[in-house]
């Protein structure tokens, strides 16, 4: 592969192929379930990325910052879920984009922003499309789905203050912490029949509540029904990365990004080759240190993506990694990966790698050359 | 302070004050030792920074990436070392910063990359200033002190090439793993002597060696003598960090860079506050888990900086947060931080977290209003 041999190094490298393979599993999989799918743009924050995602059938897309909102809107896409508690700091950039023409939902778990939503856009003339945050297995942020006195308060402040209630909306964070079907499947269910009862407490008390939003890469890919669903949002599924092989949702040669990187010297006694990409570029990120298979920071494959068996970044400091044999050491490791070596790293975590990155290097998938896809980051 | 109320969150805060003294006492303490000081400015990655460093004494930079020295060369900034291993690919981009001007260092510990470079430089016409690295403490690269073969078989095959040899160079990254004065003391001594000895060894093998430079922000503030040492590197000390601050070279209160952050939400049951900032903001790095005093994802602080008494960020997800009491149960907190709240959390690694961020908000030295300086990512 020509182009990889001479990119300069550490960079971002997208699978275009295996990308392309889960936006159409996914796709198909909420299709077969009979809901929207709302992808979660802030693992990728790439244009062509979520152009892919849309062209595959996804309605719209959700956020974890206004400025990803900002720069979506800007190449087109209007149909926007900010899926982060809103205070009201922010609502005056809210209100700019929806004034351009943005239909940007945003969400909330309180009565006190609940109110203070109604006051700004009473204020302004504006009337919020607000999504209530439920959840589900007590990981994050929002309304319990048995508090019902909470829900409805917030509901009611919303409404009393003119707002439009576009839904509840809730995310299984903590399917991340599980690693089997049954378990994954029991979580599916229970943020299903969470959240679709929060909707029908509203729907009980005469307040209308068209839309029920859930959704986590694990829990989207176990889900056995979603009756009373309309949505579904998931994110880290478009590169997939150790953690979600970890949980179980992925096979390693589904990954889609690595990162590339050369080897700049060894520590022959200790079995070590130390690469240019530290943690820096492979991010700090050690989610698979408490999951059944740790990775250390990342599971080294070759220049063409092939898994090298057992050999892991073991460590890292800003811009060294080390290079080792995840048992044992690695007497030969100078002669087996020599100065100059290019090996691609499988992330941890996508969304955390992805970040470090300006822009990610793109295989085709039909030839060996590579074009260059920016990303932003920042808020 | 009106500024700090009005700037969009989450966002990097500078005290600019503590900046100052930071670099102040750095630089005060190498003249007295009688070292130039280059300063690493992989911390910071911002110009203002680096410009307040140089104005201070600073002679010269230390850089951990290409894209760092292209940056400060364009911004007039000359003598610059490049202190990770080099590789044969990187080599076209030094040729072309030197060929404009850049007085650019590079730095090698094996005889391949040795060879490489002064292959290159033949063809080219290049006269490469270059540093052998020396493993002072067996943390990452460099050749050990005592391997006399080596590091002349380094020595030669750079100077039979044509090439310049700098000096040597070692970095006692294990410094940050100490947390006593008399463990620092010690380092610092073996850092110096070791990087000193191989030093002495090429001058008695009849190779000139003029440079020798150490340093890591512990060992910098503990040496007692640099007897032998011409330069001295450090990076974190001008903003320090948790990790730093449990290593015991800085007070909490002497922490530069912050993350201002907004509470947007409450689960009073469980005493959490959540708000704007999360792991995309601190970044990942839990450098404090391993030390004395596990600071969470960061150390709560009021908007003005003052510490809150025993507030961490005890979890994060990508731009959330989790402030809850490091030890028991704030039952009151939603009413203690309500919805709309300011908060600055000092990180456990200044690096990675300032590193997230397009730029700094700077809190002015003399006024309540701030200004922004723009920071680089990406290599």
């Amino acid at each position: 592969m020509t182009s990889l041999t001479s990119l300069d190094t550490p960079a971002a490298i997208v699978d275009r192929r295996r990308m392309q393979a889960n936006i159409a599993r996914m796709q198909q999989r909420m299709d077969a379930l009979g809901v929207r799918f709302r992808p979660h743009v802030k693992t990728s924050k790439c244009l062509p990325v979520v152009q892919a995602q849309i062209a595959a059938g996804a309605q719209g897309i959700t956020v974890s910052t206004l400025k990803e909102a900002e720069q979506f809107f800007a190449a087109g896409v209007t149909d926007i879920l900010y899926a982060v508690g809103i205070t009201p700091d922010k609502l005056g950039k809210v209100t700019a984009l929806r004034r351009r023409g943005c239909q940007l939902k945003i969400i909330t778990d309180n009565v006190a922003s609940a109110e203070a939503i109604a006051a700004f856009g009473k204020a302004q003339g504006e009337v919020f499309e607000v999504w209530i945050e439920i959840d589900c297995d007590g990981h994050r942020s929002g309304i319990k789905p048995d508090d019902n006195a909470l829900l409805l308060g917030v509901a009611r402040a919303l409404q009393d203050g003119g707002m439009t209630i576009g839904g509840v909306i809730t995310h299984a964070g903590s399917s991340y912490e599980l690693n089997t079907p049954a378990a994954l499947e029991a979580m599916a269910e229970q943020e299903r029949a969470g959240c679709v009862a929060a909707a029908d407490c509203l729907r009980q008390a005469g307040i209308a509540c068209p839309g029920v939003s859930i959704g986590s890469t694990p829990t989207a890919l176990h889900a056995r029904h979603l009756d009373g669903v309309t949505e579904v949002r998931a994110g880290v599924y478009v590169f997939f990365d150790l953690v979600m092989h970890n949980v179980g949702v992925c096979r390693r040669d589904e990954l889609a990004l690595s990162v590339l990187t050369t080897v700049i010297g060894h520590q022959r006694e200790k079995g070590w080759a130390i690469v240019d990409a530290g943690w820096m570029a492979m991010s700090r990120d050690r989610g698979t240190a408490k999951q059944k298979h740790d990775y250390g920071f990342g599971l080294v494959c070759d220049i063409d993506g092939k898994e090298l068996g057992g050999y892991v970044m073991s460590g890292a400091n800003q811009e060294h990694g080390i290079i080792a044999l995840e048992q044992g050491l690695d007497a030969d490791i100078a002669t087996r990966f020599p100065i100059g070596t290019r090996l691609r790293i499988l992330p941890n975590h996508a969304c955390a790698t992805g970040a470090q990155f300006p822009e990610y290097q793109v295989l085709a998938a039909d030839t060996d050359s590579s074009e260059t896809w920016p990303r932003f980051y920042g808020w």
